[in-house]
């Protein structure tokens, strides 16, 4: 599908972050960068925004910060290749250590949030764009508000300037019917906003779900290299790229990227599709418990797992 | 979603056994029918139908003949536990080999064919419904068909008495588009005959081109557990039970028999999302090169074998 709005977002450094408390070393962030510049992927998201004060350097990688040094150290003194961009998180990023856009590296600034922190992200969000920022909410866990709640969200993100809102299945519970459904309720309820959509790969629907993001007219599309990310991981950018038929777009680099560099990981983390995320996914549950159970020695007893959880979101 | 006419038809053995040369124990295969049994699954497709004069025992297991014998040291003497089906290959099949329903204990026997051999398939078809079965023609590789070709075979299938046809997407290269308009064509060329789909998954799209299916009106659906099958495998039995809402249909069984009989075959043999496997899916090609490279010591070589395969492609 060519249309020239669509703009792909790899989160590969801060989704597949999370599964290994960001220590990828320079090299692979460097390889990772050149590689999406030359597959013309729009924006690599590279970390989290955080304040130093906000976690350890001891106890987790550069990309849960993102401080200037830390993106220099990647993109030398040439010109920048790629469009970068970091999450930022209510509460682990004070104002005053957010640099003006014009002094740092960054691009977009992309604001997570839960339903009720809504105000608070459009505050942050607000403030990230006077400091010259593209700007984004994400609002997370949508599968599990009701509609009153979800309805209130909306009403009060089509209010804010914020131009780009995201629709993320942080529990990879949704079908593309729901994505259909909810993609039509926020371009409803956001008028003149542009939608993205941030998919999880629990029940292997992340790339089904964002093609049917596509085809509803969501235009910022998340992925990650060999769909490495959270538990089950996100919509892989090699079938992205490989579906969307811009020119601008080539699969060889990423292909190439995935051999060096994401394949090693593969001995080391599990990310993908395994029973208890599925597990999760399909009861609609943060995916917590199933990564507990799949970096425990009991990663194969899914039967046990599935018992547990299900007993308990019957209980 | 629950619509009675929906079937489930479980492909375990027989698409996995295509990974392993059938070489399953009967352990293996007797849980299999027993969970498959428990979980209200509708049909399971054991193995191939192949006489003993078309394939080497020494060389394959028991599951590329289905044997009376062979099916018998499953059962038992016990009532049968749930309907059981054989594909049959054009040409590894004599009519004589082929007992009568009453004299065996297979249900159903579906004939696999590509399109130049859909007369040979219709003709077996027919003599398999005259010898009592419940027949279905399984029509491969149609991404690969003119609109010209799959017209004509269409043609020829709707004037066939076979009740059941299969929409195959052999090298797991279709969209849910493509489904859809499909889908569409053969209930409208096939008009009185119920259509089937087999899904293979190279994209991460099987599960969601079988509910692209059952949107546009396809009942009999096929799927394996946790996705076992050749190259990147099948749809997952346990997504899709997770997805029909009809109450028949139980998951904790498959999650059971997942645990003690294919997660120990998950260590030895590759079948799921794999790079070479999503390049021949990407150029609609027969998974057979990705085969080869999987089994070799160059599996990780993926950049190569892109090169390889896409310069064949377009060469």
């Amino acid at each position: 599908m060519f249309r020239p709005e669509i703009k792909v977002i790899d989160c590969t450094v801060r989704d597949g972050g999370l599964m290994n408390k960001w220590q990828f070393d320079n090299t692979f962030v460097r390889q990772v960068y050149d590689a999406l510049a030359e597959a013309g992927v729009d924006y690599m998201e590279i970390g989290y925004l955080s304040s130093e004060s906000a976690f350890d350097r001891n106890e987790v990688g550069p990309w849960r910060f993102c401080g200037e040094k830390d993106l220099k150290a990647i993109i030398g003194d040439e010109e920048k290749k790629i469009k970068l961009s970091a999450m930022a998180d209510i509460g682990r990023i004070e104002h005053q250590d957010i640099p003006m856009r014009s002094d740092g590296s960054l691009d977009m600034i992309r604001v997570a949030c839960y339903a009720h922190q809504t105000d608070k992200a459009i505050e942050l969000a607000h403030h990230c764009m006077n400091k010259g920022y593209e700007t984004t909410i994400n609002l997370m866990a949508v599968s599990t508000l009701g509609p009153r709640v979800l309805e209130e969200a909306l009403a009060d993100l089509a209010k804010s300037e914020v131009p780009i809102i995201y629709l993320v299945d942080s529990f990879g519970a949704f079908y593309s019917e729901d994505i259909e459904v909810l993609a039509k309720m926020y371009m409803d309820r956001l008028p003149g906003k542009t939608i993205g959509i941030h998919a999880h790969n629990n029940q292997q629907l992340a790339f089904a779900n964002t093609i049917s993001s596509i085809i509803s007219g969501i235009n910022y599309l998340d992925a990650t290299l060999y769909g490495i990310g959270r538990g089950a991981g996100n919509c892989p950018l090699e079938l992205l790229l490989s579906f969307l038929k811009n020119p601008k777009f080539k699969v060889r680099p990423v292909i190439e990227v995935i051999e060096k560099q994401i394949l090693p990981w593969r001995e080391k983390i599990d990310w993908g599709y395994f029973i208890p995320y599925m597990v999760t996914g399909v009861l609609n549950q943060h995916p917590r418990a199933a990564m507990t159970c799949m970096e425990s020695d009991k990663k194969n007893e899914v039967t046990e797992f599935f018992d547990q959880v299900s007993s308990a979101a019957n209980g």
